[in-house]
C-alpha cells in the first residue's frame, strides 16, 4: 500500500462512486473495503489515494469518504464528513405476488429507486415461483440503492401466503389492489387516504376468485383499477409505485 | 390440411391467443397465417380446427377468429365476429432519449401495455445510442399489445435530435419534462393540464445544461420533479406514465 494525505474536496465530484458498508459510519473512521468493492473501486472505477468516494450504512446517513491507500485487493477510506443524514421514505409497502426471477428482480430495483419503504412478497396461487433468495435481493437493493443515491434500503420480508398476509395485516394500513373486476380509480383512492398504505399486485394471471374475495372482504382492502389494458404483474408494481408517489408520496417535494 | 366445420363459441376462451395480423379484418373473411405465427399456434399453442384465436389489425380492432384447417407451416383461420372496435387511447406522446438496449425494450413494452398514443425517440448529448432498428422495435410493440389486450399499437417515430424534437414541437401539445433541478410536482402539473401532452425523459446522465435550458425555453414545456430520488432513464419513463395515466388518462374509468 501507498500512503497519502488526501485534500478534501468541497463538494463530491459527481463521478464519485457510492458504495453501501457496514456501519455505524463516523467522523474521521477508517473504513476497510475488500472484495468485490475494492475491485470495483481500485479496478473497474481506478481510484486511488486522495479520491472521493461516497459510502452509506443504512444507519447514519451519507458520508464523504477518501482514499488513504489503494492496495492490490483492499482499499483504506477516511470518512470525512457527513453529506447527508439517512432520509425518511414514504411509509408504503410494496406487496408483489412472486414473480419469474428477472420481471421479480425488476420489481425489487425500481421499487428501491421509486421510494417504497419495505417490499412484502407473497405466494399466490397462480404463482410460479415461491421462493428468493435474500443475498440476491439484498444485492439487488443495495445496487439500486447505491444508483439512485438513496440512503435508506428498502427491507424485503420473507415471502409468505396471501392468506398469512391478510391474516398478520396490521391495523389502520391502507390496502389497495389492483381488481381485474374493476375498483376505484387509483389516482382518486390514493388522494383520498392518509397514513400508511400497501400495494397487491397479483401474479401473472391475477388472483383467482377465492383470492379476490379473501382480499376485498379485508376491512382495510380498496379496490383499485389500473385501467382498460392488462398490465404484466412487474408494470403494474412499477405504474402504480409512481403513482402512488406523485400522488400520496415524496414527489411533492 | 384436415378441414372442419368450426363452433363458434359465445365469448373466446380466456386462453385464446391474440395476433396482430394485416388487415383490414371483416365478417367472414378467410386469414391465412405462416411463418412464426404459425408455429406460435400450431405448435406452441397446439391449436387445431375449431380453436379459437383472437385477431387484431390495428384498423377495424379485435375480431374473434377460429382455425378452419391447420397444416405443418400454415394455419387457415376463419373471422367470426368483432368482439371490440379499435380503441382509442390517451393522445399523450412518450419521448424518451435513447437507452441500451434491453432498457429501451422495457421502455418500448411498458409505454405499450401503459396506453402510450407515440413514441418519439430523441438523440440528446449523452446519449449512448443514436438509432433504432424499426422491426425490432415494431416486434416489441406488437407483442406487448398481444400481451396487454391492446387493439391500437402505438406508433414510434424514427429518432431525431432533441433540437430537432423541439423545432417541430405541434402548437398546444403540453411538454412536460422531468428536471434535476426541480420543477412543479408532477402530479399536480399533470392535474392541471388539459389537452395533449408529452413526456420528455432524458438519458441516463440527464439533459446537459444547454439542452435543459433550450427545453425550458420553449413556450409548452413545463418542468416537472419526480422526486427526491435519481431515477433511471426507463424508471422514470414507465413511473411517470403511470402518473399520467391514472391522473389525466384513461385509467378512471
Amino acid at each position: 500500500m501507498t500512503s497519502h494525505l488526501p485534500a478534501t474536496p468541497a463538494s463530491p465530484p459527481k463521478s464519485a462512486p457510492r458504495l453501501f458498508v457496514s456501519g455505524p459510519l463516523a467522523m474521521g473512521a477508517g473504513v476497510a473495503v475488500e472484495g468485490g468493492q475494492a475491485h470495483y473501486l481500485g479496478k473497474v472505477m481506478r481510484l486511488g489515494p486522495g479520491d472521493a468516494v461516497i459510502l452509506c450504512d443504512d444507519q447514519t446517513g451519507e458520508w464523504l469518504a477518501t482514499v488513504e491507500a489503494a492496495g492490490k485487493r483492499d482499499l483504506a477510506l477516511r470518512v470525512e464528513r457527513l453529506l447527508r443524514a439517512r432520509e425518511a421514505v414514504p411509509d408504503f409497502w410494496l406487496c408483489p405476488a412472486l414473480l419469474k426471477k428477472d420481471r421479480f428482480d425488476l420489481v425489487l430495483e425500481k421499487a428501491c429507486e421509486l421510494g417504497v419503504a419495505e417490499i412484502r412478497p407473497m405466494v399466490t396461487r397462480r404463482c410460479v415461483a415461491d421462493r428468493i433468495n435474500p443475498d440476491r435481493v439484498r444485492a439487488t437493493l443495495i445496487e439500486a440503492a447505491e444508483q439512485c443515491a438513496r440512503t435508506a434500503l428498502p427491507t424485503c420480508a420473507a415471502p409468505v401466503s396471501l392468506a398469512a398476509l391478510l391474516a398478520d395485516w396490521p391495523a389502520g394500513r391502507g390496502l389497495f389492489f389492483a381488481d381485474e373486476n374493476g375498483g376505484a380509480p387509483a389516482a382518486a383512492a390514493f388522494a383520498a387516504h392518509t397514513g400508511p398504505a400497501a400495494l397487491l399486485i397479483g401474479p401473472e394471471g391475477g388472483f383467482d376468485d377465492a383470492e379476490r374475495a379473501a382480499i376485498r372482504a379485508h376491512p382495510c382492502a380498496v379496490a383499485i383499477t389500473l385501467g382498460p389494458r392488462v398490465l404484466r404483474g412487474e408494470t403494474a408494481a412499477i405504474a402504480a409505485c409512481g403513482l402512488w408517489m406523485g400522488i400520496a408520496g415524496d414527489w411533492k417535494e
